[in-house]
């Protein structure tokens, strides 16, 4: 028994994109009940030389549709960063969504050893096997950004758990 | 060709757990040129309500430990939480690292089907297929705990960048 690559890589994009989706709605709901300019939150940043929020979901998309589309063998479409609302960060979200779908599942499968060629900053490429390509590059920079996202609206004081990071997972609880 | 669950799992755990060790290097180094006592770092948090350095430490530890125990069929051993040190919390990710190598990978390897029964919180427990628990609890949790920790340190001032989280990944950069 193992794993499939796609089923390593495809419905946790969609599961964690999903969770920040409903994370933005918390962020909305709570800019509203405070007054505060959503774009306050969207501006927000850890620490100054790290992403503000509105980058961090962009990045969070991006790697799900990057790594995706690289381990399927297809260029990735180049989204532009413009969005300056929640709405259209969960747009992004969306589309990010749709576009994945889009992928052959069984491309992405057949992806384990094959080398990855992939931009690393401007001018240098990285080098991965499929299978290292998911588990030590693609998975822990989406959950990285993913997790800086949350952690930006929670240090911003939006009530948010463990389970609003997590998602709709398969689990059943006793 | 596919992934198996231990390729999934063990050197993931490896690989982050070695970059949070040398991260917590950093944080050392840092806190004795600005002569800052280390349990300040140890006790700093992204909100009053989130785990304080220390504690993401051993969640990132137990995530590790506890997961790849699960999907190995054996009941994880339990570590107190009483770190109060840099070098503690580096001895804790140590000894996670060697238990976790202790662990038959064929054992989880076959647990990809199988129900896996976990604790949630003091009295509820979690049952999930085992590659949905490595995919959609263990893994999104365990970069969950090691993001939050390398947040603390960067919003803290503590120099480190991307390539500090990823750890030694095996890639080729050209």
């Amino acid at each position: 028994m193992s794993l499939s690559m796609s089923q390593a890589s495809l419905p946790v994009f969609e599961t964690g994109l999903n969770a920040l989706s409903g994370v933005l709605d918390k962020a909305e709901a709570f800019a509203t009940a405070k007054k505060i300019d959503p774009a306050v939150l969207l501006g927000s940043r850890l620490s100054p030389d790290m992403f503000a929020l509105a980058r961090q979901v962009q990045a969070t998309c991006d790697q799900a549709k990057n790594g995706a589309s690289r381990l399927a063998g297809v260029e990735p479409p180049a989204y532009e960063d413009k969005e300056t609302t929640i709405a259209q960060l969960k747009e992004r979200i969306a589309r990010t969504l749709a576009y994945v779908k889009t992928l052959d599942g069984k491309k992405i499968d057949a992806s384990e050893d094959r080398e990855i060629t992939f931009p690393l900053g401007a001018t240098n490429k990285g080098h991965m096997k499929g299978a290292d390509f998911l588990n030590h590059f693609v998975l822990p920079n989406f959950y990285f950004h993913l997790t800086a996202a949350y952690a930006i609206l929670r240090h911003s004081g939006v009530e948010i758990g463990k389970r609003d990071f997590l998602g709709a997972i398969p689990i059943r609880r006793s």
